[in-house]
């Protein structure tokens, strides 16, 4: 399902209750770069230890815009003995929510855009209608001018007489200009025209033309029509408190395959500025690329890459996954290959999971053809503490990544 | 005329002779973002010497891409008292050539990129089909990597033994270990099964998945073929000299409105790094924007943003000009106004600067009703002194701007 403004709003509980109802979740970005430093094979030399790959790719990657989350959602059906996946694809975009909000820049590398140009990436899709967002330092300026804004205006509808950005306070006016400025005061001539009131409104074309719109209103219109501006200003800053945060342990597996980069640009572009220094806390992430360069996977498995990994585990000794669509989702077929389309490739890491998971079932007397994700055979692969460079430190609870997806879900600006 | 890089090769001919014919060209530009520092009032502040504005500008704004390049070219048809335009709208990439030919990194500005996007500009168009370019530093050291491969594979079409990135020769094999390489010597197996030679090729699919591609042959269709590749390697460093540099004499007026960042994005990403500091020197530039806020026209103009300035030259006391677009060329009509797409802007640039050079000629006696772009009435408003903040100084020859636009045109580089 393609998620991008237009219908950010009217997906979003179809989006809750997939990601509540699920046993474990594939999610996979897309960026506009990788390095804006060293090449990418430098940036990502597996011979570094986690704190180096960290850091550098802190340093060096983060100023690219992830502008494709995809997310697959898995549930198992018990009785049918098969999965059935929800599939998102959002597309994101940090449209400037008014005049006097961030006005982000990112940085694009050639490489990368022209590869995904050449997979047939929508970037017009991105750029006309991707999701805007905020993340938690950017939301409370917000707030806190909004609110700025509200208590200024008092309910009167009048515009400020100072500008929000300026500092100074109202002029006063030389002894010489006073009998001028009474002649031609405006304000004045206005109030007595429109005994009733007026509404003023600064609009904006859909060609991004601004104009102001004043309507003669009597007392009781304004007040309504002032309340219903707010609640238009109100929506962009929904903020659900019953789904966030999430305790502990409600959190579930989130899988993805090689997956340092994505949970680095989540937590940046939708939650809060990186830690400076890399340590070690309990998450429950699972990378697929790391657990086929483990044992027992180590031996039976060459080539790690998502489109190659998922080729071998349709092989003997491993099974293809009973995987269904849930209704009213569109479905992919793995034959008609669409990698580097973030939803696709969260759909077929969930899927290489799913595969090794089984095949670890296979060890057991007698052995299960199901594993859950939830088993004691997959805990070794989670946070896997000899290589977990990809676990990332923070005092507050809320660091815990599943919960980053859901704030990610929630706090993606309204519009 | 929309020029991609999939007809840019074909249309070079009628892009030169285009210009060639031209009385005087319009240029203008569309970059991904304005400035990565202060807000963009702040970076064309009004009240800026020109030296500040320079600097500002080359500080932060290099690092967006120019996109999107318009030139419009007016031709006077003195027979029929009326301008034939040609007008090319060049979609713009940095595409690498290869995977050792420079990765640009460019920024986007949300607001800009929002902006464009309102507008309905096509990024896919941009991202897919964009005309890739060098520098005139990148294409030296991109030729010297080209001959210094070709020297290496000397004729024989054999690949390098020495990867072209690495500093280090051949190894040598440690005595124990001779007797072992010379029995798996594959290149020696090689030459004894196939004596009569192989062709060996690095070969890449639409989609970005590289493959060897070796060929059984002969002697002569192994020269053949290798004749081949280092023609279509070749293809993509051509380089006209018979149309550059022209002489200083034949530089043609390059009109533009509000033209300083058109300029000096055109010189830093197509010719050369720009100069440290702020120099002038004389070209044949003239900035429509400049000319309105000048005398008489001042006194007559209220707004001079460019869609503005268009409207109010269509009413007395000026006159729209008598303008057609030559045959086989796409047609603009004013009406429905394309504003913001680069060769738009150009030509309607073009018409407010006849506009308003005809309007000089009301003052002759007797009046004239068509004033040439080399008329003496046009000289006050080229590179006009005291407010030139456009003009750049550059000791080279080339640094003529009409120069540049042409280096444009011929290095970008064909694939």
């Amino acid at each position: 399902m393609e998620v991008t403004r237009t219908n950010f709003k009217d997906s979003l509980n179809t989006v809750y209750s997939a990601i509540e109802e699920a046993d474990f979740l594939a999610i996979d970005g897309e960026f506009s770069g990788i390095s804006d430093g060293p090449n990418v094979s430098a940036l990502t030399n597996g011979l570094d230890t986690p704190e180096e790959r960290y850091m550098k790719l802190k340093k060096h990657s983060m100023d690219f815009l992830l502008f494709q989350f995809g997310l697959c959602t898995f549930t198992y059906d018990q009785a049918e003995s098969k999965y059935v996946i929800k599939t998102f694809n959002f597309y994101i975009f940090p449209k400037p929510f008014n005049r006097t909000s961030p006005d982000t820049k990112f940085i694009c590398q050639s490489s990368s855009i022209d590869f995904l140009a050449s997979q047939g990436f929508d970037f017009n899709k991105v750029f006309r209608h991707g999701i805007p967002y905020l993340n938690q330092e950017e939301e409370v300026q917000l707030r806190e001018q909004y609110e700025e804004r509200r208590s200024q205006s008092n309910g009167s509808g009048n515009p400020s007489y100072i500008s929000p950005n300026s500092n100074k306070g109202p002029g006063s006016i030389p002894e010489e200009h006073r009998e001028y400025i009474g002649r031609v005061d405006n304000v004045g001539l206005i109030s007595y025209r429109f005994p009733k009131g007026l509404h003023v409104e600064t609009l904006e074309t859909e060609k991004k033309e601004r104009y102001i719109q004043i309507s003669k209103v009597d007392d009781e219109e304004r007040k309504r029509r002032e309340r219903q501006k707010q609640e238009r200003e109100q929506v962009t800053f929904r903020w659900d408190s019953s789904l966030f945060p999430l305790s502990p342990t409600q959190g579930k597996l989130v899988v993805g395959h090689n997956m340092l980069l994505d949970v680095m640009h989540t937590i940046h572009q939708f939650y809060c500025v990186l830690p400076e220094y890399f340590l070690y806390c309990f998450l429950r992430l699972l990378d697929t690329k790391l657990m086929a360069t483990t044992q027992p996977f180590k031996e039976l498995i060459n080539i790690t890459s998502l489109a190659e990994l998922q080729k071998q585990l349709k092989e003997s000794p491993f099974k293809s996954p009973k995987v269904v669509t849930a209704e009213g989702f569109p479905s992919y077929d793995t034959a008609q290959e669409q990698l580097h389309e973030a939803g696709y490739d969260a759909y077929i890491t969930g899927l290489c999971f799913i595969s090794m998971a089984n095949y670890l079932g296979t060890f057991l007397t007698p052995p299960r053809a199901h594993i859950p994700s939830q088993s004691k055979l997959i805990q070794p692969f989670v946070n896997n503490i000899s290589m977990c460079y990809y676990i990332l430190y923070n005092t507050h609870p809320t660091a815990q990544y599943f919960n980053v997806i859901l704030y990610t879900v929630q706090h993606i600006i309204l519009q």
